[in-house]
């Protein structure tokens, strides 16, 4: 049975307000702050303090009035809450330009999310390095992925290969995607799978831009 | 004042439905479809059909019982309700991997995003080729974007970086700014920022999976 503060249950729409709690809390300690209050933590994000009361108030009430928040401790529970306070084994599908840059991306590698391989089924890019990893034919991605218990697939292909390699990641076991490909993923349904489409979220500014 | 389609008051939410529903019916459209019924359009992606009458309705009583959506009109509809019934001028800060990749992401301009220029303040990148530009300095910024009235920026700079970069940015006048960077911006009320980290993603990945 997991330990008690795994089971913690944020509502899903909180985890990128208490992502940004997080990596707020974790600047503090870097300067050597060890408690703050919820106004401190407004003044410092773009959230009201009413609504950062709230969202903590799910790991019990452990803030005190007028001296604020333990900043370890909440640190602590919200990794456990977000599941970062443990290693990801992950690999990325997909060697072009975006995978290439995932590959590389530093922000993953300092939450914890360590990219272990790169696949790709062209020829002309299997076998080049990118990120420390030699670029791996997708022929030997069910075999790796279940060798070395990989959790999490990042998907950056095209749309029209894009189901093609969901239905590898979850042959292979793979428990979570992260989807870049613009087309929607059908996978069982023990498996998650985050969508995001870097023109969609282009399109939630346009939105509102349009009548400017 | 705008025409009548550009008044359609779709909520924020549905934005990333409304995004599928236009790609799927592009493609259906490129495929030689005219009609499609919401069932038809169920089948093909992870929404209900329920849902998806209901996010259509916003455009009026269009669907005819039996006969289904007219597939050209609802693309109109769509682009015209989220704003890529035009071109967007667009700009993309920091020259790094991610920054690079934004930069010849094909998907942008399919959707009609268009990146006319790409800056960095690393003399070791500043005049490097990137997708067809040359990388420019960053004091090129604000006289670029005003010049060029430029609506869109694309902040891929460092979470140190980004706040300076944002008041630049606001500086010439971009009216949206899509933020990789993990950091909260703060700018005016008219300016539209969207927060998109990569690690927050992936977290929504991992705070299913860590309980399994």
């Amino acid at each position: 049975m997991p330990k008690q503060p795994d089971r913690t249950n944020v509502p899903q729409v909180a985890v990128p307000r208490m992502a940004r709690y997080l990596r707020l809390l974790q600047r503090l300690q870097e300067e050597g702050v060890s408690r703050i209050s919820s106004r401190q933590m407004a003044d410092r994000l773009s959230v009201n303090a009413a609504q950062i009361r709230k969202d903590l108030s799910y790991f019990g009430e452990f803030g005190v009035r007028g001296v604020g928040y333990d900043v370890a401790y909440l640190i602590s529970r919200l990794s456990s809450s977000l599941g970062i306070d443990r290693e990801w084994k992950m690999v990325i599908i997909g060697a072009g330009q975006l995978g290439s840059a995932l590959a590389r991306y530093r922000g993953f590698r300092e939450e914890g999310f360590d990219s272990i391989a790169i696949f790709d089924s062209d020829p002309k890019v299997i076998g080049k390095k990118v990120a420390n990893h030699i670029v791996r034919p997708i022929s030997e991605f069910v075999p790796f992925v279940r060798e070395n218990q990989v959790q999490i697939a990042v998907i950056a292909v095209t749309a029209e290969s894009a189901a093609e390699v969901a239905n590898l990641a979850v042959e292979g076991g793979v428990k979570g995607i992260l989807n870049f490909a613009p087309v929607q993923l059908k996978v069982d349904p023990g498996i998650f799978v985050n969508q995001l489409d870097l023109s969609t979220e282009l399109m939630l500014l346009t939105y509102h831009l349009r009548d400017e």
